[in-house]
């Protein structure tokens, strides 16, 4: 347990007013507390003026202070005698396009208390960012996505709380970690500008705000925290993971890549940070295939291809029946695919060495991953050459967004000391894979460090040691965000990395294909 | 008219966002703003963050900016169309504890539009501050004592806006200056323990704060600034006061002096500021003769005795037939008829001089000021012994405290280079009659300085003029409240104090009595 100190609450002890020394109650306690806390700034709510006098005369001058902070500015959030037995928690959001993950924080202790996901409401509207974006045009539209996904947090916290044997008046900070746009819908802020050039959100840190101004049913004085984006395509979910990841820390030059749709991705140590994104395409995260499919009971996550016999071993989730393949299992698959020679260095399938894996369809070559009589469905699960050619083309991209950020600042990707892999989905990927297809570098295994759910994770961080606000602020104001400049240059590197593993095969000198001899 | 950066209205031409300068709207606007102002922090409300990029691409990125400050915090309040012909206002109040003015101000010109007063309407809980106070020690009183104000001001808002024709959507800031029980009050703050020893407010400073929290009726982004207070016994009202004389800035030592039941003094130049506040009974506000009463038609104010004659002449105001006598009309009578002989130096009547004048009643001496055939209620207007006992007692007390701060700060009283009378009671005083009984020190007559409602002037100028919220601070800073001692020193002066004009004649050189012969 971290010390009390890093905490957000924290006791105070008044000197006694007398005659001689008698400022207002209010000017006391925060004279004492810039003093404990080392500021001259503290906000002090008008709600709290109202309680004061009377609490603090009842504690005979020792009160418990909930503080929070809008960046270096310290808030007075709440008061409340050290006595009262009642928990003070507070929840920590990763607010994503597709699923959304709240964890339930004792203040006092830092530990986690409780942790709950479920499907961002949102997707009944659209799937994707930019529908939900389009959508948002209208002032009905925005209403109506941030009212969905407000309400829906409502009622998680009412819920997670009942588990907790809490009631939301425990709650009284929130983080939030989200994409530019999510968090835009969730503070109920037109995202319309971000998709349009030059790409401008309308706000890339906002201040800590009121709860109740958010619609969030927890304590009346409760206050949440959005995370800061860099731009409108590098969220607050990115910050709250290079937070978490401590890239920013460390003397060596690390990445930290969130692989998805979407690739964010940020390159630095101590010194500086420079982050870019770029599309990489829905293939990595199973978009593409009819198969296709989220992670989930049945949906299968890992292949296994035996390169003497050809056999395949598949793993699905739950280890139940299967019925689709998810971004991780498709990464494994064409991986097998390729090490078993089953699939050619410009990633097609290869009929003369897969024989009876491979059939002919009206939508060209198709491989049976899972015969019929062993799927769920009773249909054969079929991955067709448009798919890993999607796959292809997003692998590709996401390994020349690499090459080309670490080229911008002119280190080898083979330099890098640690690579972190954050993000829900990245945390499934197996790195040896990723590697065999060419979309992440051919480092030592063990460099690559995968970070789970940063975006939470960070965001909890924020929740358990009150330092963390500075080193996010600290954090916002180095990351130079780089625009991804799609020139002649990229463009070659893409068009050599949409090999396997890559036209030059130097760059991945642990990639061995089987050899038929 | 003042230069326009003097305002809290201010235009910003921001550059065009591109692909190389893509930050968020908020993001622009702010660090703009923050060069423009010199200063680096501004606060920008959700609310803002939900109109401004439509708003901001409308007008082209030259935007208005109302703005407010939260002592050296910058507040950006609402932001609008600077081709919008729409009034921008402000409201200024003195909030007293009879009666409160408020005052319109066009916030981009800095000129009054209109102005208004009205009693205090929690007088019909109690005409003085103890008993509201008491009345306010359950939640339910306290509750009581802040709709009253609150929904009065609401009430009195929309006529003035009406008489304007304005809205209170026109209205983005109020300023507030009250004695600390009647800002405590108007915030709804318990003002229990402002009259129990030690004597502590709630608050001496409190935050800016929106205006809907504080249930006022203006635009929905309108914030509003109480002025602070050093203590439970010297107000914002004050402060207001010292804003308005200017008394801060100058190399001579000056005092400022808010006549009436409370007697609250300033003393200082440009490089120090002392303050006591002390009680000198109502009877300067004409709070204890029968026939006393505020300032209103009929009221005499003025009264003038000839010294051969003994004859009475009175002035009225609205110079309608007398019902009554206000404070300054009293102090004007006993200087008269100190100077006419028929008072002595101990204040009490002479029969021997005052001849048919005087008769004797149940309750001692009096004096009849005005024969029931001349008066409006047909009954003789009549001032009792004991009511002169008091006024001697009051005076006595004002003289003291002014007596006992400057010997504090090792100044003599003559010294002075000016003597500023504060507050609405403080500008009916004639300063000639006041040196007659020995209330104030005899000064040159053209040292004396009404401000007249000094309270409503200072909570204007902050409104036109943004430079005021800095001087306020420093102000608030710099004032050192002595609490009067009463000693057996103390004492000594009060009985001096308590002749006419005093035991010491030599301080009243310019005092001469008729002599008879």
């Amino acid at each position: 347990m971290k010390d009390i100190n890093q905490r957000w609450i924290t006791t105070v002890s008044l000197p006694l007013p007398t005659i001689l020394d008698n400022t207002a109650d209010a000017d006391r306690l925060i004279s004492k507390l810039k003093k404990q806390l080392n500021t001259n700034q503290i906000d002090i709510d008008l709600f709290l003026l109202k309680k004061l006098p009377d609490l603090i005369r009842f504690c005979k001058y020792n009160i418990h202070c909930i503080l929070f902070k809008n960046y270096d500015r310290w808030i007075l959030t709440d008061i409340s005698d050290p006595d009262d037995p009642s928990t003070i928690a507070g929840i920590a959001v990763d607010l994503g396009t597709t699923r959304v993950v709240i964890r339930m924080i004792n203040l006092v202790t830092g530990q986690s208390l409780s942790e709950t996901s479920f499907d961002n409401p949102q997707i009944s509207v659209g799937p994707d960012i930019l529908t939900r974006i389009h959508f948002a045009s209208t002032d009905q539209g925005l209403k109506e996505l941030n009212h969905l996904i407000i309400s829906k947090l409502n009622r998680e916290i009412s819920t997670i709380c009942h588990s907790c044997n809490l009631k939301p008046e425990n709650i009284y900070l929130m983080s939030i970690a989200g994409n530019t746009t999510m968090t835009h819908l969730f503070m109920g802020i037109k995202p319309h500008y971000i998709i349009r050039e030059p790409y401008i959100p309308v706000t890339n840190a906002p201040d800590t705000m009121e709860a109740q101004k958010l619609g969030i049913h927890i304590n009346p004085s409760g206050r949440v925290f959005v995370f800061p984006n860099i731009g409108s395509y590098f969220g607050g979910d990115l910050i709250s993971g290079i937070l978490f990841s401590k890239i920013y820390e460390r003397d060596e030059t690390a990445i930290l890549v969130d692989v998805g749709t979407n690739a964010e991705v940020v390159i630095g140590n101590k010194n500086w940070l420079i982050a870019c994104a770029g599309a990489a395409g829905p293939a990595l995260e199973s978009g593409v295939t009819k198969m296709g499919m989220m992670a989930g009971p049945g949906v299968i996550d890992k292949v296994k291809i035996d390169p003497i016999t050809r056999a395949i071993h598949i793993h699905t989730i739950g280890d139940t029946p299967p019925i689709g393949i998810c971004g991780s299992g498709l990464i494994d698959f064409a991986a097998q695919l390729f090490l078993s020679g089953m699939m050619d260095i410009r990633g097609k399938l290869n009929p003369s060495v897969a024989g009876s894996h491979i059939k002919k369809t009206v939508h060209g070559l198709a491989f049976t991953l899972v015969p019929g009589k062993e799927s769920a469905t009773n249909q054969d699960l079929i991955i067709h050459q448009t798919d890993l050619d999607s796959l292809s083309r997003s692998k590709a991209a996401m390994y020349t967004i690499l090459e080309t950020i670490s080229a911008s600042v002119g280190i080898h990707l083979k330099e890098l000391s640690t690579f972190y892999v954050a993000g829900t989905f990245g945390s499934f990927i197996d790195p040896k894979s990723a590697i065999s297809i060419g979309m992440l570098p051919d480092l030592p295994i063990e460099r690559y460090i995968v970070l789970g759910n940063s975006s939470l994770e960070g965001a909890s961080m924020l929740l358990s040691d009150r330092n963390a606000m500075e080193e996010i602020s600290r954090i916002k104001d180095r990351v130079t965000y780089m625009e991804l400049n799609v020139n002649q240059d990229f463009m070659n590197r893409f068009s050599a990395a949409g090999f396997f593993p890559h036209t030059d095969p130097s760059l991945f000198p642990s990639v061995k294909i089987h050899s038929m001899e």
